[in-house]
């Protein structure tokens, strides 16, 4: 038999399997909840993981015993290495037909190795955030990624929670809102089912559901998009902090990234980029602040946001391959699309 | 037998149990863990509650089987009317003996029935915070206490969530912290027993526990003493955030709450208030400025800082005895203490 890898994609709402030939042919595809396992625990993790990975092999036709070649895992969540050795220990342990070998990385690399094998900054804005820049060198350095009690700033879960954060407070009158909350409010109000503000705590805590909480963010969105002024608000937040990972990262980019040119790539991954036009505001005027600061003057002459045309679960089964000296074949220039181009005036 | 009233303080990490007769006499005081039921669960929050009461029955030489008149709650989390209800129920059904009758109120309203029958403010600052205006008429309003997914501004978690944050920030490249991290990544590092900051993921999602991760507080506390711009720089920050929730309660103050001798009453419970001299800075700036605001220009003229010599249990089982029609004579005078008053110049 033909050797087949497999890729999984792992995000903090859905994930998604794919197995892929060596020459690149994608054979089959499969989608599943969850895999992050900060958020679901490592069991449930390996369990939906084996599940998709099994359902994949019997849509490609193949015997369910028979393991991959290899299983590369682009998981958000997959970065700390005591809690990696210990996924893939048990998963070789409970399920020791699925795979020959195992890697996992994070999410930010592999929508990298799914878009370019030449490097640029990972921009992820789902459930979560994190931000990576990828070096051609293949360094890395990254901004965010430590979850919703650390950070997440610009992902639907930070949108959400700064909405009913603002609510909140404008009722404590802690803090006066920028904007006037009755539609937030009520969003938060329909969303969440409940009344009045104490209604909210078993969704903060008893019942916490970190992907069900970042749900409310597609409500907003749809807010902004008719026009209320604090959605909007919230999404040009958003923009401004996710584009503050940007600017984080960019003194590590090598020469190679700034002066191609599309200018510095930018990969953007996650739900919340559907909503780019309401980010854009925010976004644009942070990094035309980088560009025409002393320290990227003249260095900084733009950027282009990329969005994947394939799941990074692909790149997960590339780097997987790779990891025991095996190479799958990547279109890359058929994986992305161009979808913003921004050049700084020279004048700047 | 003479009527036995019970009082519970329940806190975010401690709780204390007090047995009480009609004239005011304490029978029995015991300590248990935290009974914040957002916290630790419904289960665990009444099984320490029953522990504790029958505990302080036979401390007092009483029958365990015999039920208290009344048991009185203070709970911090005692807000939600389903919540609550769903509390008494199941104490009622597992645990008949306890008690005849049950009233549970929050931490802050106990605080404030163990302080005074006049009103006053009741400032939160423990594991979280929380902050409760009540009028002489017996009107409240409040701001705060939702927890530390939605606030616990200037609390103990507070003020470690905001050290550690600073401290990924900085090595982030996100936010240029506002002192030197050194010796606040040292302190986390120490106390949580981390090599680097990925070692954190665990004490914040796996394995969170508020209570412990607050405990970091008091470490903080010791390198402000000590000197460190971070550590005195993060308790100005919480002492700022504090004065504004006196802020924004402020409006809804009846007269007699303002022009009273002692100026307004802030009852300041929880044990972030043992470093009252770090959080003065901040805390007294922002009132001043309050103070000389056109809104209350000459109706703010001063303040006193109270703390309970006695355990709120005892408001609670006060308040526990009206609720039932008896009631339980309170020496307020001797379960208060001012240590810090504050009068703003007339010029202002």
């Amino acid at each position: 038999m033909a050797p087949v890898f497999g890729g999984v994609e792992g995000g903090g709402t859905h994930s998604k399997a794919v197995l892929v030939a060596a020459d690149g042919k994608i054979l089959a595809e499969t989608e599943g909840p969850s895999t992050n396992h900060w958020l679901v625990g490592l069991d449930k993790c390996i369990e939906a993981i084996n599940d998709m990975v099994q359902r994949a092999k019997m849509e490609a036709g193949l015997d369910p015993n028979t393991p991959l070649c290899s299983l590369g895992m682009s998981l958000s969540g997959g970065e700390q290495r005591d809690a990696i050795d210990k996924l893939i220990a048990q998963m070789k342990e409970r399920f020791p037909t699925l795979s020959q070998h195992y890697f996992i990385t994070t999410d930010a690399i592999g929508a990298m190795a799914t878009a370019s094998d030449r490097g640029g900054v990972v921009l992820i804005s789902g459930t979560g955030s994190n931000c990576k820049l990828v070096n051609p060198d293949g360094s890395q350095i990254g901004c965010g990624g430590w979850g919703h009690m650390m950070g997440d700033e610009g992902s639907a879960f930070w949108i959400a929670h700064l909405a009913v954060k603002t609510v909140f407070d404008a009722r404590d009158n802690l803090v006066a809102p920028p904007h006037d909350v009755t539609h937030v409010r009520k969003a938060m109000e329909e969303y969440f089912q409940v009344s009045d503000l104490m209604g909210m705590l078993p969704h903060l805590y008893t019942n916490f559901q970190k992907s069900h909480f970042a749900g409310l963010c597609k409500k907003l969105a749809e807010g902004a998009e008719a026009g209320d002024a604090l959605c909007r608000y919230l999404f040009t937040q958003a923009g401004r902090v996710l584009a503050k990972h940007v600017e984080a990262v960019l003194p590590a980019a090598q020469e190679p990234l700034l002066s191609s040119d599309l200018g510095l790539p930018i990969l953007c991954e996650g739900t919340v980029w559907k909503s780019w036009e309401l980010l854009k505001p925010g976004f644009t005027d942070v990094l035309d602040k980088v560009a025409s600061s002393d320290k990227f003057k003249g260095r900084f002459h733009g950027y282009s946001l990329l969005i994947l045309q394939q799941s990074s679960a692909l790149g997960g089964a590339s780097l997987g391959a790779q990891s025991m000296g095996a190479t799958i074949t990547m279109d890359y220039t058929a994986n992305v699309n161009i979808f913003y181009r921004h050049t700084f005036n020279s004048s700047q």
